[in-house]
């Protein structure tokens, strides 16, 4: 059998199946956005790793060094977060091609420095190997939670509201400009720039954790729907997603308008957004003003809510209930889709 | 500048100094086996990365995927180790490519838990992402010093006896064996074992950090005197190896016989070998019987003695003494010599 018969979510059970086994001091292994390893008396770190490939998570001729190294920090922050965890520091594995010059490893190792530097997260380590083919980085984030518990992709319940961070769909605009010959990109710079250089909600995701009321929380690195699907099977649980509520940013709102496609469907397949989808014991309010939930610069729209495991996953939309199409980034398959 | 103009540990001074800036949790940064974080009152945690990469440390056509899963865990625990240090856990990143057969792929997950169990270290993470060429693996080990503090490369002193655990050479006439086409595989399986499989001196490490007696040590990755000269730097000392002493493997000296080679010379030069290299206070006792010191499995030869800085780096052959010539490893030079 190929991998691609087997897709890289049978890839990630089966390396699951293969590594089951843990020791006493692994409180949660493979399966969420981060493991929790027990530390000292009450202490609990995470432990992430993620990779970026070239020809697979970028191409070379629109990807600036620089942008890539905060990328490949920024998405392994953006797990920590989704835990609740704060990071205390990172290693990276650079597998660069001979062809890559002196200048642009320092590019790049710049962009990772200036991550690092903004979201508190020293590089201590690393391992520089030569590449045969494209450049792989890979880089692994250690993090703590500070005075709260992880918050688990397992831990919904039905009558949970849905909720996002910020808006969506920008990451598939991004993309799509810089795709076509970035003739585009001053128009749609935020979009670029969330694609490039996304920020992850660090200081958002510890506020969450530390709210009382998240039940459940993933980040959006493959879509939306996809990440949503990882949640309901977490938890044991459908879902209703108000799609006239999902937040779509103002520029995949242009960009689909031009493009005669659905700024809504851009917003749930969106891969690489990289906020935080979280799942809220109804009793909380949630109110972006409200004391200590999370910061005042940070938006929360609810857009759904958890259902009984009977009900599947569905969607309203103009007030008529379907089935909601899950569609998510497969690496080893072109598109992906299961419903 | 290209790459192979600067040079791996070029490349891997430009990070350290791009990244040299930390926080408060870091006590050891970029530049030994593995970063020492604080964690808690007085706990310290390890963290090292370190990754495989088709076509430069290994070709698919001989290096069956259980060794290979097996193999990239144990040469980052062998950073943990040189460090005095116990793991807790890890997390793998596999850039794989499409023509990886699934079977291919559990193999290599079959070997990786087989070293996770065996040095109890189990997998808690990962990330699978299609490769467009060749494959990666990186893996990342979480460690903790129990009990002792870190072992760093920078603190011999000038009389200390120099050490090296187990016999050398067999990683190189392992290399030399398959890739000859593996006709004297047979004759030379220890040789061609400790290539695919090395084992990494998890717990020797631990005992030496214990001993009290060790004043820095480093694993042997890229050959021998590639590590004595970084212990020689960090240290800011010369040395004197005694070529003689130097513990050579019984099928090296036979494949060297066989070869007209030098047997001590492909001791001194042959990289992933895996054993620790480490400097002793010469008022300790370096007695394999001694108790608690090192195991009664372990052999550890006395190889040479650390000198003042302004010696330079020497080696002691028939009587003679002369300049130590340096080889290692340089994954973007083909060969590297320093002297």
């Amino acid at each position: 059998m190929r991998l691609s018969e087997l897709g890289e979510f049978g890839l990630i059970r089966r390396l699951q199946e293969a590594c089951a086994a843990a020791n006493d001091r692994v409180i949660l292994g493979i399966g969420d956005d981060a493991a929790v390893i027990r530390c000292g008396e009450d202490g609990r770190l995470v432990l992430t790793t993620d990779a970026m490939v070239e020809g697979v998570h970028f191409e070379r001729a629109w990807y600036p060094p620089d942008s890539l190294g905060w990328k490949c920090l920024a998405v392994n922050l953006s797990d920590v977060a989704a835990m609740g965890a704060s990071p205390i520091c990172c290693v990276v594995t650079a597998a660069l091609p001979e062809s890559w010059s002196v200048e642009e490893t320092e590019a790049l190792y710049a962009g990772l420095k200036r991550c690092a530097d903004r979201y508190r997260c020293p590089v201590v380590g690393g391992d520089t190997v030569r590449s045969t083919a494209g450049a792989v980085f890979s880089v692994a984030v250690l993090g703590e939670m500070t005075g709260t518990s992880e918050i688990r992709r397992s831990g919904a319940a039905a009558g949970d509201r849905i909720c996002v961070t910020g808006v969506l769909g920008g990451a598939a605009v991004g993309l799509n400009v810089l795709c076509s010959g970035g003739k585009d990109r001053d128009r749609f710079s935020e979009s670029v720039r969330r694609l490039l250089e996304p920020l992850p909600r660090a200081e958002t995701g510890v506020r969450l954790a530390r709210s009382g009321g998240v039940t459940s929380m993933i980040d959006i690195s493959d879509g939306l729907t996809s990440e949503l699907r990882h949640l309901c099977e977490a938890s044991g649980l459908g879902c209703l997603l108000y799609a006239d509520r999902v937040p779509v940013s103002a520029e995949t709102a242009s960009w689909a308008a031009e493009s005669g496609k659905s700024p809504v469907g851009l917003a749930l397949e969106s891969g690489e957004e990289y906020e935080l989808l979280f799942t809220v014991n109804p009793s909380v309010r949630i109110d972006t003003a409200g004391p200590g939930f999370i910061g005042p610069e940070d938006t929360v729209t609810v857009i759904g809510e958890m259902r009984p495991p009977e009900d599947g996953m569905r969607i309203r939309e103009g007030g008529v209930d379907s089935t909601l199409r899950v569609r998510g980034w497969d690496h080893y398959r072109s598109a992906s889709g299961n419903s």
